[in-house]
């Protein structure tokens, strides 16, 4: 029988609740306390994992007794100020991307991190896909030899709320720096960025001076090229297609179609993945199994705070490129 | 927060542990009692899913305090006895196929749950399966029109070990009962057979009076020809493949690649899935789901005992005209 | 610059002309005479070819001075006593299949082909697609191991005319002999057929005392099993898919989709093909082109006479098996 | 039976072979001429074409009596002179891309052609290959949309000779232009774009002033934003993908795999297409065939110079933005 932890969920929205459907099912969690403003979604959470304790604020449940680990889930502009209090609390820690939207407060509170030494795992999810991770493996293995050229396409279904936009942080850093992440993953740091960015699916997107289609290229450090192309909007549902081209081979990541049953009758057909939760589910179930497995083992849960701080930058550097119509060296960002 | 069942999982090997860790993240079952006579293995899971007890005999689970429903997974002899024990109880019943290897000791069985009322759902996974359910819901659409041909492949990567063989029932019995059950659920009943084996794999099947190559044609009540082909042994893993044509189109279900990555360097090629519960891994944890949503809702689980029952006199017919060299009508078979 | 032949292209329909243009681009043939009871249909073909000559009677292209070889392209029941004629005059010979629909008038004609030992191809054209082509050479260079089961599906867009379909012979001798022939060529002879059949499609054509849907079982003197399934319709157009099972692999021929452009929105769909002529148009060029390489070579051609026979007493052991409802071993068949 | 057209064919390389056996199979197209310095190779070509003469001169083809219409095929660098010739003499024009590699003489070219009205056409094969044409007219019909994205990979097996290379105007003029036009094919006028480059495959590129693995972006002046991603080395094969994306769904063109053979054993596995004339073959039939169909109806071949023009544009700002580091809009370029 495993050792399992003390946790305190914070969030129980949409993806605090699938967070919660994996706890439940993880021999090694067991969440003693769940947080959240909406008192009725914090219950049915807290129903549903026998939980302890149900509170309003966080911060409570962070001090629940017993409370060895944090999952936090609650809106990105509070993520900061519980890692914050968490890691003095001594708490480990796994939270939704991003730490915060500026460099300055990441630093300061990965630092926070730091100095207490609590394990810390940021969401990015993509890196226990299944094909992303094989392709990790394959790609250290050496099959497909040096990289030369590495392509992302994300788009989603369709844009979020636009008072969710404006305090986004932009495009690059709320939506592309799930893609600067993989390439990251995959082809190693990147050195230089160029954007281009459109306003095509929302005019009211352009007003509140963000862009909703994106081009941007990436210099690695290594020397491949890259590109990843994101869209706020595709109406046939959830599009994530990646590609790392080498000198011996080139690995395709794309899980077209959802449902592997074929339609035929005027043509083939079959369905496609419609939201980001569907297409990574079980991503989402595995980051979080690793996580805890992680804590088990006395080891570093990973993707940490550095991923975190480097994918932003790469992220920052393309929105400044954006603003400034030139290509940008990551060395510019502070 | 949903009514929670207590359950008694009978049978802690492989098949047992993936219906506990399903349990562990239902909130609807609490699994009190765990029996397994390999005790170590019955204490793995009594640990996993933190239950009351753990008894090495079943016939104790069932009986244990609180115990509303049952999970059978034993050894596939001893079905009978326990859906019997668990009938007479009036515990809900959840069993891997078959109920038995005859007609005489099915039927009893089942009359002895029709008696009691009791809910009572046969393992056929494949029924929650998500491209067959779809295809389901698609026939009863009209989607595919009249149905005419139906063609069902499966393949096991490797023949189970001689002893279970010999004990099986023969391999219309063991292993084709999924495609018949998967053939009436998406075409209807059957009216008759004809087959042929071969032993091609291993020439000790042939010595234990069995084939391992098999070719079942079916004609269906509704008018429809069907084809059923099985191995056991497929050196590049499991292999489950189903067409469904009608006078509207066709459906196709195959997944293939098991993961969405595609590597290119001379050719292109992905991988394969190597095991059916790896392939049925969803299926296996939505028809539990079911199982304890059915209880929730006081609605029948499905597929029942009728359902056990008529796939099982298709295998015997199949079994019948293997032996006999001719085709033979379902209504021959008891 | 290579060797040509004269040639004689008897039959100028869509087949026929099918044929043209691909001799219009094989420096092997120069068409000298072309022949069509529809003259019209002959002297467009002519024109395009640059013939000398264009005739009403078949007869007459075949005696046109300086012809080496035909090119039989007439209705069935004609192909017999062309071939006779072109092998008496000593002419090279391609004709479409079938030699006749009856055993004993093939056996006669591919006598006195024998008897003037003028190479002679029969039209089986799916030896010269691609993908089954590769296939044989996979087969052949052990990459499945031993064969241990067949599967080919073939289904028309729709059914021929009644009156082309009540002299055809039957479904299984003018459909079926496709794929009774692609396993012949893929895995070897067959000892042993069992066939069922199944009027699904349009009632009249069991008027005229045929069916429209079947199921034909086959054992292979090597010991494998196979299935064959037929349908004289398929409203999403023209379906073959043949698969080979071993002890080592498998390998599936299946071209779908036609073109190689998916289409996104509301999921993925894409084109099929609609028309064998379409499907196998690169085959029906291959074995042409092959069938003048061998005679520039001086090689035998293929396939051949003994295919041409063998493969019709499949079908007509098919035949019979349906007539008489049970199996029938090819020792039976004349 | 068509109007042909008498035709002198200047070039007998490999790519004058594959349009000499197109010309073969088309009624349309009498090789009168043929001329290539290597006299062997231009008698090979002769020999199959029956033409009357063979020359070692393209001029003298170009003037041998009943000559109406020249395919050129000869050397990159001879393409405007010969283009320049066959204007004056009133011959129409079907020439492989470029017609030359700056835009000075482009122009000057282009504007023989236009004062002599003689019908031109230059080699972009990709708008007659099925999966693109087809595109193009859905996104015509408006099945996508108003354009948002574009994404355009293509990748050669290997890179041509270095001496090659270092006469050819660089990558984006010898091998981007093809995406270039298709880009302009799909999608429309481009308005700005922003290379990078890097040497990756072959240091001796870098060496003579070239790269081999480029980013390309280009923003449209409907305004959607798009990317080509091009490398001289692929060692899987040929690679060409496109992706057009849309406001209402997405267009795929992606021909993997060649052979339509999947071979299972250790994952599943298909071949490759390994050379661009190869992926194209039916392209290149279809452009020339398309070529004597407009000459018969009097209608203008189409892509004509203006496209030969814009896309030469298009390479060249890429070019300029490559060498200035800078994005480099459209207008500025001669």
């Amino acid at each position: 029988m495993p050792e399992s932890f003390g946790v305190a969920l914070l969030g129980a929205g949409r993806m605090g609740m699938e967070h919660a459907r994996t706890m439940l099912g993880l021999a090694e969690a067991r969440v003693l306390a769940v947080a959240d403003p909406n008192t009725r979604a914090a219950e049915a959470a807290g129903g549903l994992l026998q939980a302890e304790a149900v509170y309003a604020d966080p911060e409570e449940a962070i001090a629940h007794p017993g409370v060895e680990a944090v999952v936090i889930v609650t809106p990105t502009d509070t993520h900061a100020r519980y890692i914050e209090l968490a890691a003095r609390a001594g708490k480990a820690i796994f939270c939704e991307k991003p730490v915060a939207k500026d460099l300055g407060e990441t630093r300061r509170v990965l630092e926070a991190v730091e100095q207490r030494g609590v394990p810390f795992q940021i969401g990015f999810q993509r890196r226990y896909d299944p094909p992303y991770r094989q392709a990790r493996d394959k790609i250290e293995a050496g099959e497909v030899g040096e990289v030369e050229q590495f392509i992302a396409v994300m788009r989603d279904p369709a844009p979020a709320p636009l008072e969710y936009l404006a305090g986004s942080g932009g495009i690059f850093i709320d939506q592309s720096i799930h893609d600067i992440d993989c390439a990251r993953f995959l082809v190693g740091e990147v050195e230089e960025v160029h954007a281009w960015g459109a306003v095509r699916v929302d005019p009211r997107i352009g007003e509140i001076g963000d862009v909703d289609t994106t081009n941007l290229s990436l210099r690695f450090a290594g020397g491949a090229l890259g590109v990843i192309q994101n869209s706020r909007r595709a109406v046939y549902g959830y599009d994530v297609r990646t590609e790392v081209f080498g000198s011996r081979g080139k690995l395709v990541m794309d899980a077209t179609p959802k449902t592997p049953l074929w339609q035929y009758g005027g043509g083939v057909s079959a369905d496609h993945y419609h939201f980001f939760m569907d297409r990574f589910k079980e991503a989402y179930r595995l980051e979080l199994e690793a996580f805890f497995r992680s804590l088990s083992k006395g080891e570093r849960p990973t993707p940490g705070g550095r991923d975190a701080l480097e994918s932003l930058r790469v992220a920052i550097a393309a929105t400044r490129s954006l603003k400034e119509g030139r290509a940008v060296r990551l060395e510019e960002v502070g």
